[in-house]
């Protein structure tokens, strides 16, 4: 099931990228034309080494790499850094940065061992690191459908559930339901990634997986991240309260998993596989 | 300077926790009692070996354990999984999980380097995350003050400086201002830490730094991450628009910083060093 609906209209600039959405109010749809903001891994080498992949929104790269190592303790005087200079003969060499120091700077590569995701190929781009994640976790099936009429329902289940969040509104939510819109699980954390993990987690020990006929609600933004959660766990629809990330989309259509974002009372914004949404 | 505020006046089991902050509300202020989320690093140990350090909310940790190892493809099944348990001995063992797979499991543990900052000691707690940071990071002075009316007028600023956020609904921001509130930059990205190195990476550059009188503003929450590159930067003031966590408090006192949360219109929360706040 290929989707129509990620078309590239118009490129900003590097950081944003329109595209054609179906927007739902009150039961109706109409295609719509949208931005979203781009997300793209960026791998930051130091003498040669991979120290850090990062999914970031491209632009102001240089700026990025030098703020994460002096970040890190790794970088102190601007001096330090002879020159940063993007990996040509790379096939997508703006998302790979070589950063160059001085000779006489020492640099501890054991204080850093931060990997996102296994990748340090040259071809890093948005679409090696979703083929990646496809080596162990194949698209879902297309069986799955779920009632339009009860998209609308689902934050409020949730809302309901969490504990913490109305005392401190600090805490990222996930929640689960099934084909019937009945909520299973929520999880709360400072992290949104970590909230998936714990629903996952949930359904891993009390040997409720794959979530093949389910759900997943998360607060906020939705990212690559969320999405290979998800797709690690079988889940075929994913609603975010806010905006997805143009991986995050990219990744959902390449998966077989529909994404909705923007989900605010009555309306909802589908970016992917409309046909499940029955 | 002590700070007054982070009184731990009850505690909910793990996720939260009370204390007083200061409320300033068009221009006058009172002690309120307000809730904190919880964030704690989690190491997660397999056969022995650290394979993460997250910073998580606690509660469910065994659940978050399992989605995380899933969702890296490293877990399939129930049954490769013996047992977790806490490690037994250590200062905070709840912070500390030994995963116990079956000995048939073939793990790879070349695939999983993620370690959000470098520490694995038993000792691994809240505290100890301050203390690794400080070895690098001293505190900062208490020298710089900043006027409490030009507050509320920093959200103001970034938003209108923010080419893609009105867009996309999508994009974090950090903004950086001087003693007088005038703003210097703003950087977005879909995470909002790579929004604050990037502007951290521009007083690089530019040879700016340290950011010894200057305000850092960043869009929703505020983390142990991001007062860690705000101190990295020297910066004295950090300003968040929705909640910060206890970690991020707690490091905020111990690294002589003021931080403000819910800045929302005419009203804020003062979490440390409120005299800062002239």
């Amino acid at each position: 099931m290929r989707n129509f609906a990620y078309k590239c209209v118009a490129s900003m600039p590097e950081t944003l990228l329109q595209i054609q959405v179906l927007r739902f109010r009150n039961g109706t749809s109409q295609p719509v034309s949208d931005w979203l903001a781009r997300e793209e891994p960026l791998e930051i080498r130091v003498r040669g080494r991979s120290v850090a992949v990062t999914m970031r929104t491209p632009g102001d790269d240089v700026e990025l790499a030098c703020g994460f190592l002096l970040s890190e303790g790794l970088l102190k005087n601007r001096s330090d850094m002879v020159e940063i200079a993007p990996c040509e003969g790379a096939e997508f060499p703006q998302n790979i940065l070589n950063v160059f120091l001085a000779p006489s700077v020492e640099f501890d590569f054991e204080r850093l061992a931060r990997h996102t995701f296994a990748s340090s190929s040259c071809g890093l781009c948005g679409k090696a690191s979703i083929e990646s994640v496809h080596q162990h976790f194949p698209p879902v099936s297309d069986h799955f459908r779920f009632e339009r009429s009860l998209v609308p329902t689902l934050p409020d289940k949730v809302r309901e559930a969490q504990a913490t969040f109305s005392k401190t509104g600090g805490l990222h939510a996930a929640g689960l339901f099934d084909a019937n819109g009945k909520l299973l699980v929520v999880r709360e954390d400072v992290g949104r990634h970590n909230a998936v993990d714990k629903v996952i987690g949930w359904g891993f020990l009390n040997q409720q997986l794959p979530f093949v006929q389910h759900v997943l609600l998360v607060s906020g933004r939705a990212s690559f991240e969320i999405m290979q959660k998800a797709l690690a766990a079988r889940i075929p629809v994913v609603a975010a309260v806010s905006a997805p990330s143009s991986l995050a989309v990219e990744f959902a259509i390449e998966s077989g998993q529909t994404l909705i974002g923007f989900l605010r009372g009555v309306q909802f914004n589908v970016y992917s596989h409309f046909s499940r949404i029955a």
